[in-house]
């Protein structure tokens, strides 16, 4: 299971890592999660620089995808390059779009008729582009989902080891990473956000 | 204002990266946030290499130290050189703990009486310590704060903005960054959890 997480300059630190982290919590031999960026590195919107561990050239390669957000992603779909890279397969892969990303999928053309989620910022962008934004954090349909504020990545990447692993470990994931205390709470949060969309 | 963020080798993501995501939404001239590292570079508990923003020399001269936690925090406790270098000063330095974090505070002769959150993995070491561990996300007392759980970290970030710049922009911060759908929710708990700490 390779999951790359694409990563591009001005990126916002929460929505890759924290997604990045909550994957890493499944411990499985061919388990592998990977920051995927255009180049060998890349900076984010806070300045903290971050080494690609592979490159747009693993996208066809991985079984899921996250498009991760930042704040030049209305230059990256722009940038004819990079877009012709973004060779997302719906069909066989999982793909999961946080806030910006979302406007990346809208571009690509891969939301169709599918609502999405996205951030309060992106949000006129993405309903420029037809697509219907949803007043909620996380909607996946199939294989796509989309989820909307930082946090919500978590959600992501808990969708995905629902999908693939089980609720099960799912849960366990957000419990490892929930504030203590608050465990169950968030644990049950998570699981209801994302639990109507396991089939 | 200067925080700096230390940030080991093997450190957790989401402890540090959340913290500075948070921390950065606060836009004034003279406010910046740093990876601090002992070396130039560092890589996570999960093979992500992020470049150092600041050195550990820089420690002095901040405003607000947040010790990030890791998979390697006992190796560091016993690195008496990194020890040596970790000058913090809580009478005029915000200090803030995340996790295993809070274990080097304990070794450091930081925490004193203070009772200490921490994850529940580091939970017997900061108790062997002799710390009290709380079952609770957070908790401060004057100018030193601990925090349990990876998304605890937004509770520290939290809580040295509502220190230095006012609740209402702590308020604010996780707003920004929590679930679309989800944000009152969000801001209300991270609020609970600082507020009876804010004097």
């Amino acid at each position: 299971m390779l999951i790359s997480i694409l990563t591009f300059r001005g990126f916002n630190e929460l929505d890759s890592l924290i997604a990045l982290g909550i994957l890493n919590r499944i411990k499985k031999p061919d388990w592998r999660v990977n920051i995927c960026s255009p180049e060998n590195s890349v900076t984010s919107m806070n300045g903290v620089t971050v080494s690609a561990q592979s490159l747009l050239e693993d996208i066809p390669k991985s079984d899921a995808v996250i498009v991760g957000s930042g704040a030049l992603t209305r230059d990256v779909v722009q940038n004819q390059e990079i877009m012709n890279m973004l060779k997302l397969d719906p069909a066989r892969q999982l793909i999961a779009a946080q806030c910006s990303g979302t406007l990346i999928l809208a571009k690509l053309g891969l939301l169709g008729k599918i609502p999405a989620c996205t951030d309060l910022t992106t949000k006129p962008w993405v309903q420029e582009a037809g697509i219907e934004v949803l007043n909620t954090p996380f909607y996946a349909e199939n294989n796509i989902a989309t989820a909307g504020g930082c946090f919500s990545s978590q959600y992501l990447a808990a969708w995905i080891i629902a999908k693939t692993v089980g609720i099960e470990s799912a849960a366990e994931a957000i419990h490892y990473v929930a504030p203590v205390g608050e465990k169950e709470e968030y644990v049950e949060r998570a699981m209801r956000n994302i639990a109507k969309f396991i089939v």
